[in-house]
């Protein structure tokens, strides 16, 4: 057997696979078929829930003395759109001009083959790991999310499994390898507010009773003032209100109801609970006023809905974990990569409760877009800086 | 031939035409065959127009010497709606317990029998008139209103008609006959504002405009401060915003453009001119402002567009003719009626180019809506009202 010490071998691999969510596409099956070679027991556990489609995920384990270190990500893609609109093939991974073409070269294949490849490289050079190595492997992330990384925590978890520390291997670099280290993430909440009005004409508005208004009131209040100024470790919370929604096409006609959606991404200042809190304070507040309601006194008569699930915020305070992961990345590439907590959510939020956890991977810019593609000397720096932080982590 | 004396045999002859706009459904044709035995000459001009359904229209005319009258109304009526609601079938004119019950009752079939009968017992009590009486039907003013009012007076003008006064038989009185005369009507314009923003994710607001703002921003510089408070003659000027859709359903984008639509019922402080100036420089000053999009320095990127056709706003001061109708109004019931300019358009306002008008008609509470029906004793009040208004009008 041959050991996965070319990281843009493993990656042609893994992108000849047609992993679209929530398909497997043998993409899972190809990366045992690299973890095996280098002593790794594998599992794969198939997760379901009535409403989503049957997952298949990965957990890979290599025993040894000393601490234990999960390696996290997916290999679910997402579609490639318009096949016709690639230069080659998004199934191909052609190489062309120094890159390899694919959906999922960046997010995120590419780290799990460069991760691969610093194991392989690692065991080829020292021998047994002073420590225990798992890739913990979903093929459900860009999808509901539901039969993936949180229940395979769980899964792991029952079977005695403990971490204590874990990379993400996501995309997390804005436009050069080594440019942004994750350590942390804001929390994320949605809501709708629906304004219930009277419906009547135009031309009587004091027969009805016009819900814009309110909702408009609502909105402003939501908006105003901002949320916090940012703390240490964290960009402004933010709300967005995403969309506003009637529905009346007649001109001469005041509507019944109004609704509104917002998502906010909160910082450290806040809980998900205080957060919630504060947005029902504002709303509570502002359908008191009638400034754009004159000759009413009645609060506005609205409803608010939470969407979705809420993420929580977190930070890593694992000064080992982030020190000797960015002095690889200095190590390799020259550069001090920022510590940042900015950007969307991601698994990282599930893995916080069981280990500390940082996310660093491949350059993001292409992720998600038509001609998705991986240049292979990054490959080959990500899996030296990958190399350089086993060595340290377990020297 | 039997003389149009009895109002609600006039009503339901009229009812029984089923003529939903735009539909004549032999209602134009009942008319004429009241008024051809008192001495009307009756002309039925059909207007066109493409992409509108042609429609049929009476004009009717009785001369003699002295002033011009134009009783002016409509034979359409809106659809039935459920007809199996009705306690009786909406083109049958049951009457029940004192009332008949139909589709136009009020609005405004009712009004016509009314001036019919007035006619009739007029010229049988008087003999000859000392004067003129025109008829002005139309059988579109519930429908797009292109083939009706507007083009049956420019056709009669060119043959040479001028009137001195005219009543419209609208159903005026908001609760009781004797309620309420019209005299004037407010204005109105539409329009919708669109905003374009730059789309995005709502973890990177930076990278993204939120038109949502924008269009926040821009309705609340519309609807704050109120227009004005009123005049001597007409209630405050009113802007209702009657829908804001953005139609985004994902929480985590932020979209790229967001629209509303508002519709103003103006009055005599302003002209079509002035309040659509208004509403230019609220957009513009509202543009320029940051307060709900920090760390914008542009102008919102906003575009407002004129909907539909806008109606001017109008007030009679034609003393002789509100006069005359006031006391004939006392007279009949022992109720001062309120002059008012409240409510929505009518086709009043486009024949106030050719004459003084008012309106004055039946009770309006069931205009519209199931059961719309009639009192008889009404009916017989209403055409007592213009008999007496046609005998002190042609004195």
């Amino acid at each position: 057997m041959t050991l996965p010490l070319d990281p843009a071998e493993n990656l042609a691999a893994l992108i000849r696979c047609p992993s679209v969510t929530p398909a497997e596409g043998g993409a899972l099956t190809a990366l045992a078929n690299m973890l095996k070679p280098l002593g790794f027991s594998i599992e794969r556990p198939v997760f379901s829930e009535s409403g989503t489609p049957d997952i298949e995920n990965l957990y890979a384990r290599l025993s040894g003395d000393g601490p234990h270190l999960m390696f996290a990500g997916h290999t679910d893609v997402v579609p490639p759109g318009d096949e016709s609109a690639w230069k080659h093939p998004p199934f191909s991974a052609t190489i062309d001009n120094g890159e390899i073409y694919g959906r999922g070269a960046v997010d995120m294949k590419g780290g799990i083959a460069c991760f691969a490849a610093a194991v392989a490289r690692y065991s080829a050079e020292h021998g047994p790991f002073k420590g225990s190595i798992s890739f913990l492997i979903t093929g459900d992330e860009e999808g509901p999310a539901i039969n993936g990384t949180v229940k395979l925590l769980e899964w792991a978890k029952a079977r005695g499994e403990r971490w204590d520390a874990a990379i993400v291997g996501e995309p997390t670099n804005p436009e050069r390898l080594g440019d942004m280290i994750k350590i942390g993430r804001r929390g994320s909440v949605s809501g709708t507010i629906v304004v219930h009005g009277v419906q009547g004409h135009a031309a009587y508005p004091h027969l009805a009773e016009n819900p814009v208004r309110g909702l408009v009131t609502l909105v402003e209040g939501l908006l105003d003032p901002l949320l916090d100024e940012g703390t240490q470790d964290f960009q402004p919370s933010n709300l967005e209100v995403t969309t506003i929604d009637v529905g009346n096409p007649a001109t001469n006609v005041i509507p019944a109801k109004a609704t509104a959606s917002f998502n906010i991404r909160f910082n450290d200042s806040w809980s998900e609970e205080t957060i919630m809190a504060e947005i029902h304070n504002r709303l509570d507040r502002a359908a008191a006023t009638t400034r754009l309601r004159p000759g009413r006194e009645t609060p506005i008569n609205y409803e608010l809905l939470w969407r979705d699930r809420p993420s929580p915020v977190f930070l890593t305070r694992d000064d080992k974990l982030i020190g000797t992961l960015s002095a690889s990345i200095e190590a390799v590439t020259g550069r001090k990569p920022q510590l940042s907590t900015s950007g969307g959510t991601s698994d990282a939020r599930f893995i916080k409760d069981y280990c500390p956890v940082v996310e660093f991977g491949l350059v993001g810019q292409t992720m998600h877009m038509v001609d998705e593609r991986a240049a292979l000397s990054d490959l080959e720096m990500l899996t030296r800086i990958y190399q350089r932080f086993l060595a340290d982590f377990f020297a």
